[in-house]
């Protein structure tokens, strides 16, 4: 692990970065044993940040630090309280040595899960079912068995790869797709190139976008990829809205040839009268795939921890590849 | 396996019980094969018996043998094209040697999977999300791990045993509970006493109801069952409707405290006006969970490979315990 530089009999100031409406972390009393703890929202957080060592982003979606860059005079290390750093990242951190970490390892699970509930409900016609019960319909159908599928997954991180487990332990025929194609990952077996993503789509039933939003997947699964898609193909966004040409998505399923579930949305929430709300085959949830009860406790302790590596003099990790935009394994 | 005898130069007569409405099995051409084929229907059945070695039973809810069966001269096999056999059982063939069979095995893949689609609804809001998307609300909700759910999944045989392995493969905690009690069985590790079943429901957060529908699960989940459940806990039913006391679950679920999935149901179709059909917490579906694309074919197959066995002088298997009124493993 690397080592940094610290007194160790200094209590280090925490900026506490959240906002209106969002609930504040747990174990609060606990971080204030250990730090001078600064609780700032976007307005204040300039006033906030001379002299502190440490940000802690709990409003995940915030990018006021950008503009609050100059008062960072003593900042050391920022910690995400989320696993995608998009909102934070800008070029005069990038180009900082400030340490950047996330929750990474969080939310593997929860959204593994939460993509078996997507496919599952496609498969076995689950909105299908709810809807016929309300309209008071018997109307017996058959379904798809969902062992032997074809799944791809887009991104190899470690929601990406918590993923392809739970999808192979049902017995899906599951592959992924990232930056570095591989025959033997552990995980996904074969991992295709995600520049070429539009050559290994013919043949996937469920689609699934968990990558990190960066200059290089921002609309990777554009119109010519969805295109590329078979008829009845079956998309899955779990990862950021921006991923996907969104007004070519909904085109699709307007046509009745795709359908989805995105729990992501280009902007969010989703406007008023957007055809995505209304649409039989666009499934929308409001960016909750992770968040299990529980899960604000779990992201605060994962803080405090990493606080206790940091106060120990050492650096805590995997670090956010700054460059790159995430975790790099 | 068991040897009959038979004269392998005769074609025997096969008669094909069957309904209107009902789809007919795939390979007939086949079948006309090998044997002579005499289609008929719960009205015709006694004509079409007399000389008959073999009854394929394709009309799977008919109870017509049991007023032909003075017809039945020189039936040897019957073959059910369900899992479950109740509706065709009747004293006199049970005390009869005419051997019958069932759809062993066809569905319990596919059930397994719709159990677990069930689970996946309960446990990560399906319902809920797409009703408020329908009501064109955003409404962010934390979801429920199913890793480390508690699941009991009464019935162990192969259709409970294939959702015990689904359920753990997803990291869930299972238990069986079923005749004959067992420490160390391999699917369900623990197989608690079914008999006892109210002892056994007070951590359960999914219980799976797969039992074959005999005199002796009945009912099994009545009035004390349901209130030994926890608040919150959540029925699955897919083996029979008349294994639950329809009624007093419904009322556990006007009063909030329990919810449901309910494949069948003690009349089907559900009649109008229960309250089944509106309430927030019920999920019915029409008789469907292991009916994927495919089915007719694939239970069509197993008939004819029976067949081959048959016309072979060996007895098809495993035969269904008529005393018992299920295969007993």
């Amino acid at each position: 692990m690397t080592q940094h530089h610290r007194d160790p009999a200094t209590r280090p100031a925490v900026v506490l970065l959240t906002a209106g409406g969002v609930a504040p972390p747990a174990h609060l009393d606990e971080l204030r044993g250990l730090a001078e703890v600064r609780q700032c929202t976007a307005d204040t957080l300039a006033e906030a940040l001379p002299g502190a060592e440490v940000l802690l982003v709990w409003d995940i979606f915030s990018d006021a630090l950008a503009s609050a860059w100059h008062a960072a005079d003593a900042l050391r290390w920022i910690h995400v309280a989320a696993a995608g750093v998009d909102a934070l990242l800008f070029d005069e951190l990038r180009d900082s040595d400030v340490l950047v970490t996330n929750a990474r390892g969080v939310f593997d699970g929860p959204i593994a899960e939460y993509v078996l509930a997507c496919v599952l409900a496609h498969d076995k016609q689950v909105h299908r079912t709810e809807a016929l019960q309300r309209a008071g319909e018997w109307h017996h159908r058959e379904t798809t068995r969902v062992a032997g599928r074809r799944a791809l997954v887009v991104g190899t991180g470690g929601i990406g790869r918590a993923t392809a487990r739970l999808l192979r332990a049902v017995g899906m025929n599951v592959r992924g797709a990232g930056r570095r194609p591989s025959d033997d990952d552990e995980d996904f077996g074969v991992v295709l190139d995600s520049a070429r993503l539009a050559d290994h789509l013919g043949d996937v039933d469920h689609l699934v976008m968990v990558a990190p939003l960066t200059e290089a997947t921002r609309g990777m699964l554009g119109e010519v990829e969805l295109a590329a898609l078979p008829d009845g193909a079956h998309v899955i966004n779990v990862g950021r809205g921006q991923l996907v040409d969104q007004e070519a998505l909904t085109s699709e399923i307007a046509a009745g040839r795709l359908s989805a579930h995105l729990d992501v949305l280009v902007v969010e929430p989703l406007p008023d009268g957007d055809p995505l709300w209304t649409l039989d085959g666009a499934h929308i949830s409001p960016h909750m795939s992770g968040d299990v009860e529980g899960w604000r406790d779990t992201l605060s302790r994962q803080f405090l921890d990493h606080l206790q590596t940091w106060l120990r003099g050492a650096e805590p990790g995997p670090a956010v590849d700054k460059g790159r935009g995430y975790v790099s394994g």
